[in-house]
């Protein structure tokens, strides 16, 4: 396939899981009958019609690649979702981020207000959990529970939880190149390899199999922080829906202001080569996967 | 047993629990090698050296009932208190319930500050799942996901956090018993049954148990609610370790603000009453069940 058509087959099948994600995320957030309905409301909406769902979309393509059923990595993938969205929400808090903007709306705490965008977030973080251990995710107990093993440990204190405090601990710090890494690889990096990792799982791979993924999650989560930096350096409001030139504006050391904008994206592609690379076992079925890492470091939002 | 020995050996049982129970959690929040300490400083801190548990002992007891083994049932029950200790650094944030004293002690966005005690609070909820995940709490997955599927339940957005969420909303409003019983029933009563549920889950209860034990989880965790808004009107700093007589100053309208104090006695009296009755079918073996229950509403702090 050219280059054109790839994308478009991506973006295509892109759309169709996000779609997807989308109707089972309505599903798993249908609300009570009376009581908390603020609650819910705000749930779905830092949930609901947001994002590209690159996560899902991540554990749909790894366990394709082992021929697993889509009903089960979605599932799988909406779950990760699900955490994303609750620390978007936590993130934004004044005590934290202090953003008023997600996704070009106001941020769940502003929207509604700080007590229920904490316990929306809270309740989110739950429901993945209650999403995973439900056996429509998957008929074997001992996968259900590995998944919930592989993304309480992604998600908490040593993974993406712990990767935002040394982030907060770090504003106005001289963070270097090894602190930034470090911070990366658990905030955002956690995440997106337990994405790759669920469908791992889901699909049953070889060990080889396996730590093939983690590699390939490895380097694009980093890339993905990068081009991340990047935009918000080059990158409009219009185009990625948030404040942009806020990581100068905090004083916060980034992949960018460490390395300058060229020598950053250097690294990204360099990454992005490497990813792929570590791809080659799975043949052409890895095809998607292989244009994701490329989207990823020429994504405009 | 005489009523006193009853309570000797109560309080013996429960001592005892709760030294296996801080044990346990001292082991799962052992903090990582660097970066995150203050995180899991604030984890440990919210977790370690407080409270009854409670919680911890009524799985114990009820997994005692069908002679399931205390090393998968402790676990289970230091995910309850995981759990239970993230709600309460959550709800003491300014933002919710602003309470700066939690048992004697400053509350942890005082002792850290607002954005580490967020975090903690969301570490420990993923920790409680990465409890119950693991193989050591049960070796039979089905198990283990069973009780991961009821603790997000009770503790997520239709259960605990629901809970406050309308506890939140319901201040300076004119509450009735209906409401305050709704209120009460998910924001600590789901918990305290659940807490009970895991041993009938560890323990694989016939459903007639199952059932008994959740009736009798109910009405304790009315009872319990009860007795603590009386210590909130008649006890002290120095019995309860957090201020006091803060609900009247909230305007919040309580059991004891609706029924009045004798009458709210009673109430708690009876469902004491009720609870003990449930447990008829165990005989013996729920003895201690049994003296929890008086205990719950005799209880000082």
């Amino acid at each position: 396939m050219g280059e054109v058509q790839t994308l478009t087959s991506l973006t295509d099948a892109m759309a169709e899981a996000a779609a997807e994600v989308e109707l089972l995320l309505n599903q798993i957030l249908a609300g009570p009958k009376s009581g908390q309905e603020s609650l819910f409301k705000a749930m779905r909406y830092a949930s609901l019609n947001g994002g590209k769902r690159l996560r899902p979309f991540l554990t749909l393509e790894s366990a394709r690649l082992f021929g697993a059923p889509d009903k089960y990595s979605l599932r799988a993938g909406a779950a990760v979702e699900l955490i994303h969205c609750y620390s978007l929400i936590h993130d934004d808090l004044p005590a934290m981020d202090d953003d008023d903007l997600r996704r070009g709306r106001p941020s769940c705490h502003i929207e509604f207000d700080e007590a229920t965008a904490i316990l929306a977030g809270d309740a989110l973080q739950a429901a993945a959990f209650e999403t995973l251990a439900d056996p429509k995710t998957h008929p074997d107990a001992e996968v259900r529970t590995a998944l919930i093993k592989a993304l309480s440990i992604a998600s908490g204190g040593k993974g993406m939880v712990g990767g935002q405090m040394i982030d907060l601990a770090a504003e106005h710090s001289n963070a270097d190149m090894k602190m930034i890494t470090r911070i990366q690889r658990l905030k955002t990096g956690a995440l997106i390899t337990f994405s790759c990792e669920a469908g791992a799982i889901i699909g049953g791979a070889s060990k080889e199999e396996r730590q093939a993924l983690l590699d390939y999650a490895h380097d694009l989560g980093l890339a993905f922080q990068i081009a991340d930096d990047l935009l918000d350096v080059l990158g409009t409001l219009e185009d990625t829906g948030k404040a942009t030139q806020k990581d100068e504006a905090a004083g916060k050391a980034t992949f960018v202001s460490l390395l300058g904008v060229s020598k950053a994206q250097q690294r990204a592609e360099l990454l992005i080569e490497n990813a792929i690379e570590r791809l080659d076992i799975f043949g052409d079925k890895a095809a998607h996967l292989r244009s994701i890492a490329n989207f990823v470091v020429k994504r405009r939002a």
